[in-house]
C-alpha cells in the first residue's frame, strides 16, 4: 500500500519538541498506517541551535521565523511547542494558511484566546489537536473504557493532584530557557496552567464538565531573579493551587497542584469513586491501574493492581509494543496520540482533544483563577 | 511498690466502650505504673445488656442512670462513650462531682458546648482528656517527634483525608444503635464531626492552628428511613465534606472526608510537605511511616517505608510490645493513651489532647460547617 | 451460663510468655465461651523475677521448679514457653500428670523427641497443641479457606521465606537470656528450627506434606562469645538455610530463612501459585492478603490487595474485633489460638496444630538438616 | 562533526528484532555520538515477510540467506536474533568475515558452543556483545554503581527469580514461530536458558562468579502438540527451575524461574543483602530501585523507593531522556546498550557483556542442568 506523506513543521525544540519528534519517528514502526510522517522543518530563533537539533533528530530543514514556516507549501501540519503566550498567534496564522495544527497544552493563555483559536480552525476547516498526552497512557485509556462501559455506576468523587518539588529553592530564577514556566508573562499562570491543566483535561474526558469551582492559590516565594532582566522581580505565577468544585453529573471535585511537595517529582494521580467501582492511577507508576470492584465476592474484595501491559486487544495500544509484563514509557503516550491523529485523518474525523475539547480546560482554569483571586465560588463559563 | 487504684466508671459500651475497656485491661501489663486501673462500673440504659457487658469485660458493677454513676464516691474517672449529644451534660455533671473525665471525640456538638465543658473542668480542677487516639499510633507519634526536631523545615502543605464507603446503600437506615452516626440529632454532623475531627486533631497537633477555611459539603442520599421513628426522614448530616484552608504557620490545608469512596474502609491518611522533608501516613497500614528526606544523597533519595516496630526507644511505645517486625493493632493506640494519662496523673500534669486542646477542632469544625452552609471563606474562631 | 474455669500453669515468661498471657487475658472478652481462663501459676528459676512477672500479669502464684508445677492439682493446662531443649522433658511430665499441654514451637529438638511426646500425650489422652500462631493471622486463615474451596486449582509452586537481620554484628554473643536462640545446645538449630519451622508448619497446613528436600545451610559468623561461659566458642547453629523440595501434591517447594538479610526485621512471606489463582502473604503487613484470580475478566486481572478486616463472617476472626479497616496486631493470633483451643475443649475435639500435626515439621526439619550436612537430596521421614 | 556510518545487518525480525531495530533508530537522537547507525539489511527465510518488515522499519535491503548477509561488504555489524540453535553457526561465519557481532542471549546452547564462539571472535578480533539488556535498565545500572562504591559491604545473599504464567494451558503447542521457546531442539532448554539466563547474567555482573550449584527442574506438562510435526510430542524443556549455590565471594545464591506462576507476566526480581545495605529490583516496576541503608539513623531506617528518573548525572542514562518523574520503558535498555557499544567502538574498548562475559552464564547453566539431571551438587566449570 502506498503511503501518503504527512509533512510536519515544528516550532520550538525543547522538552516537548523532543517528545513530539520521537513520536513522529516511532509511529510508523509501531502503528503503521496509510500516512508516513515526514520531518520537514523545525523552527526556532537561534539558527545554529535549531540546525543542530534538525541534524540530530532528522528534520530536513530549519527556519528561524515561525511566520515563514506556517506559510511553507511543503508543510502539512504545524506543531506548536512554544511557550503558552505564542500559541494563539501561531495557531491563527497556521489556520489561515490551511495547516493542520497540533498545539501544546494548555491550548491558550485563557478562554478568550481559546475562543479565537477555535474560531480560526473551524473557519479554516483544518484538523486540530492539543497535546494532552496523558489521555493515551494505556492505563488511563483503560480507565476511560471502564467508565464508558458503566462499570463505576454513579460517580460520587473525582480527585486529582499533580505534585512536584523542583521550585522550592528561592535561588531558582524565573524566565528564560527552561524556566519560562516561572514567568507569568510567558506562561500565563503557574501550576494551574502547567499541571492542573493536565488533571482537568483528563477529568473532563473521564467525568464530564464542571459547573462551579472554589479555589485557593499561593505563591510561596514572592520574588525571584528574572533571567531575562537580571533583576529580582515579583513572581506572578501561582506556586500552588487547590480547588473544590462540582461536576455536571453531581460528583464532587477536589484538585490540587503544587511545586512545593518535597519528595514528588511528577506525581500526577487521579481517583474516581463510583457507586459500583473505583479507579486510581499514578503517573509515577504509569503502567498500572488500581481498580476496586464492589461486585467481587465479599471476602475477596480488594484493590487490584492491573499491570496494563497485556496483548490481544485487552489493554489499549499494548498489542503494538512488546510482550506482557514489559512496561512502556512516558514517551509512548505521544506516539499513541500521533497514531490516533493519523487515524482521524484517514477517516476524516476529528480526534480529541480538539481545540474545542481543550477549551473546556481553559474555561475551568479561568474560573479557578478568578475564584482564587476573588475568594469566592465561581461558575464555570460556557464555551 | 504499692500501686494506687484508679476506679473507672464508663458510660456507654459500644465500639468505643470495648476499645477503652481493652485499654484499661492491657495497660497494667504493657505499661506498668504506679496506678492500677480498676473497672469499677459501667453504665447504660438497658439493665440486662449492661450486666452482660460487665460480666464479659470484668466490670465490678453496673448502673442504668449516668447521673448516679457520676455521683458515686468509689469512682475516680468518668469515661464518656455516649453519642455526641450527651457529652456536654455528662461532662458538666462529672466535673461538678470532681471526677477526672475521659471523653470520646469529638469533644462536643460545637464550640459553644466545648467552652462550657472547658470552663467546668477548669473550675473543678479535674484531669480531662479526649480520645483522639490516633495521636498515639506509634507511626503518628514518630511523625510528631520528627516535626518537633525540625526535620521538615518550613511547612508548605498539609493534606489529610478520611475515606469510607459504608453508607453508599440507600437502604441503610439512620438512627439507633450502631447507626446514630447518620442521625444529625445524635451526632451533630456527619463525616465532619465523625471523621474529619480525627484529621483535624492530628493536624493541629502536628502543624498548629488554622486561621481560615473554605468548605464544601454534600448529602448524596437525601432521605433515609429512621430507625427510631420508622419513617423516611430527611438526612441532616453531611455525607462528604471537603475543605481548603490556611494554617497559622502559612502552610496550606486540604482536607476531605466521605462515606462514599467505594473501596475504602477507613482510609485515614495525612501527608506533610516541608522544605526539607515530607511525611505520609495511612491508617490502613498503620504500622508504617513514609518519610522523604531531601538531605539524602541525590541519587539515593526516595520515600522510605519505615516499619515502626523497633525497640530500644527508637520507635514510640514499641519497646513495651513485641520484637522488631511484629506490628501491633489499632487498639494499642488506646492503651498508649491510658498509659500517658496515668503518667500525667503521676506527674500532676495535663496530658493532651485535653478538653482545651480538643476545642481547637470544634472551632475549625464550626468554621467548616458555616463555610459550607454560606459558601464562603470563614475565619476560624478563637478559643 | 456458668463458665468452667481453665487453670493455666505457664513455664517461662519471656517474649512468648508475655504473648501467651496476653492471649489468656483477652480471649474472654473478644471470644467469650464456656471457659474462663484463669492464670493459676507461672514458673521460672529466678524466684524474684517470676514473682514480679506474676504481679504484673496477674498470675495467682509462682513456682521455681517446673516439676512441682506440673504436679499441682489446681492446674489444668501446662504452657511450655522454655527453650527448645526442655520441651520434651516437660511435656512428658505434664502428660504423665494428665495435664493438657500447649507447647511453644518447634515441638521438639528433632523428630525422635517428637515421637516420644506424641506417644506421651496419646497415652495420657490429654489435649495438646503447638503454638504455631501464624495459622491464625486472619489473612493466613483466609488463605486456608480459599485453598480448601478449591479456588487455586492444581498447585505448581509454594515458596516461603523468613528473613531477619538481627545477628549480623559479630559482637553479638550467643547463649543466655534473650540469646539462647544462637546457642545450639539450647535451640537445637538456628534459623531452621526458629524461623523455617513457622514457614514449614504453614506450608504443610496449606499445601500438604513434602516428600523430599535438598538444603544448603551456612554459618556466616563462625565464633561468638558465649554468655554463659564467657569464652569465644564455635557457633553451632545455622545462620541461613535454603531448601528446595517436592510436596506430595507434586508442587515444588522453595524455602529460605536467614538472619543476615539487612533491612528485614521479620519478613515472613509465602506465595502459592495454582493453576487458577495465586496467593501471597507478608508478615510485615499481616492484615493484607494478595490474591490473583485468573477467572477475572482479562483486561481487569490484577493482584488484589485484600484488607482482611471485614465483619460479618467474611474475614476469619474479625467479627469479634473492631470495624472494617482497623487492623489488629501480631498478638491477636495467639488470642485466636486460645479461642480455638477452648472450642476444641468444648467439643471434645483435637485442635491443630496438635503435637502430631507439628511432628510433620520436625520430620521435614530433620531431612533439611541432614540434607545440608550430607549435601544431597533426602527423603522426608514418616511420622 | 562528521559521523561515521555503522551498517547493521540483522538476522531474524521477531520480538527481539523489533526491540533492536527500535534501539538503532532511537540511539542517534537520545545518545548522539560519532557513529550513525544505518539499517543496511535484514535477513529472514520468508522473502515477502522480511520485505514487509524492512519497509516498515526502514531497512535498506533484505536477504533470505544469512550466509549471504554475513558476506556482504556493506555490512559492519551482524545482529543475531535467531533461535538459540543458530547462534553459534552464524557467529562463526560472521567472525570469519570480520564482522562485529551483537548476539541475542543466551550466547549459545551450552558452554561448549560458547567456547567456539569466543575463540572465533578473539581470532577475528571483532567487537562482540550479547543482548543481556537488563544490565542497562537505569535502576539496575544504579544498583551496579552502588555495589561498586562498596555501599553494601560484604554480601551475604543474592536471590533472583523470573516468574511467568503464559504456558499453563496444556493446549499451547510447542515449536514454530513465537513458540520455539517451548521446543528443546530450537531453544536448548526451557526457563533456564530463556529466563534464568537473564538472572544469572545480572548476578555475575553484580556479585561475581559462582562456584557450585544444586538445582531442581520440573516439566509440568509432559506432552504438547508440536506445531511443525502436527503430532503430540514429549516436551523436552524445563518448565520450572530452582537452584541454590555459592558465589566466589561467599554469598549464597537462590534462583528460580518458572512459566507456571499464575499472576506474573514477567516478574524478574533480584535482591542483594549486604552487611551494610540491601537492594531490590523488580522488572514489573523497572523504574524503581528499593534500597535499605543501615547507616540511616535508627528510627528512620526503611526501604527507600527510589524513582530512578533524575537528571544531572545522578541516575544512569536518564539525563538523555525526559524530566524527573517520567519513566522510560523496557525498550530503552536496548537503546542504552547500543549507545554503550558505540562508545566502545569509539574508544576501541570491549563493552560488556562480551561473548566471554556471557560465557559465565553458559557455564552456570550447564552446571544447573547437570545438577538437576543428576540430583547432586555440581561445580561450575571454568571458562
Amino acid at each position: 500500500m502506498a503511503q501518503k506523506t504527512l509533512n510536519v513543521g515544528m516550532i520550538g525544540y525543547g522538552f516537548m519538541g523532543r517528545a513530539h519528534t520521537n513520536a513522529y519517528k516511532q509511529v510508523g514502526q509501531f502503528f503503521p498506517s496509510g500516512y508516513w510522517v515526514n520531518l520537514k522543518a523545525v523552527c526556532a530563533r537561534d539558527a545554529d541551535k535549531v540546525k543542530a537539533f534538525a541534524d540530530q533528530w532528522g528534520y530536513e530543514s530549519t527556519e528561524t521565523d515561525w511566520r515563514k514556516l506556517v506559510e511553507r507549501k511543503d508543510v502539512d501540519v504545524i506543531d506548536v511547542c512554544t511557550p503558552n503566550n505564542l500559541h494563539k498567534e501561531i495557531a491563527l496564522a497556521a489556520a489561515a494558511n490551511g495547516k493542520a495544527i497540533l498545539c501544546e497544552k494548555p491550548l491558550a493563555m485563557n478562554a478568550a484566546e481559546g475562543r479565537e483559536m477555535i474560531a480560526a480552525v473551524e473557519k479554516a476547516g483544518v484538523a486540530n489537536m492539543v497535546w494532552y498526552n496523558y489521555r493515551r497512557i494505556p492505563a488511563v485509556t483503560l480507565a476511560k473504557r471502564l467508565i464508558d462501559e458503566g462499570r463505576l455506576g454513579k460517580i460520587f468523587h473525582y480527585r486529582a493532584k499533580f505534585l512536584q518539588d523542583w521550585t522550592i529553592s528561592p535561588d531558582l530564577p524565573q524566565g528564560g530557557a527552561g524556566l519560562w514556566r516561572l514567568d507569568a508573562a510567558a506562561a500565563g499562570s503557574g501550576v494551574s496552567g502547567d499541571l492542573l491543566a493536565h488533571c482537568i483535561d483528563t477529568a473532563v474526558w473521564l467525568n464530564g464538565k464542571m459547573t462551579e469551582v472554589c479555589a485557593q492559590t499561593e505563591t510561596f516565594i514572592k520574588e525571584r531573579k528574572h533571567t531575562l532582566t537580571g533583576k529580582v522581580e515579583k513572581v506572578g505565577i501561582d506556586d500552588a493551587c487547590t480547588f473544590m468544585g462540582t461536576f455536571e453529573n453531581g460528583s464532587l471535585a477536589k484538585f490540587e497542584s503544587t511545586r512545593y511537595a518535597r519528595g514528588h517529582k511528577a506525581l500526577y494521580t487521579f481517583e474516581i469513586n463510583g457507586e459500583k467501582a473505583s479507579i486510581f492511577w499514578d503517573l509515577h507508576d504509569l503502567h498500572r491501574l488500581q481498580y476496586f470492584d464492589h461486585k467481587d465476592e465479599g471476602k475477596l474484595r480488594g484493590w487490584r493492581s492491573i499491570h496494563v501491559t497485556d496483548h490481544g486487544g485487552d489493554h489499549p495500544y499494548m498489542q503494538n509494543w512488546w510482550v506482557p509484563g514489559l512496561a512502556i514509557g512516558y514517551e509512548s503516550s505521544f506516539v499513541h496520540q500521533v497514531a490516533d491523529f493519523i487515524t482521524g485523518l484517514e477517516k476524516g474525523e476529528p480526534v480529541g482533544p480538539t481545540f474545542k475539547d481543550a477549551q473546556e480546560t481553559q474555561l475551568i482554569l479561568d474560573a479557578v483563577l478568578a475564584s482564587a483571586k476573588d475568594r469566592k465560588w465561581v461558575n464555570v463559563g460556557k464555551a
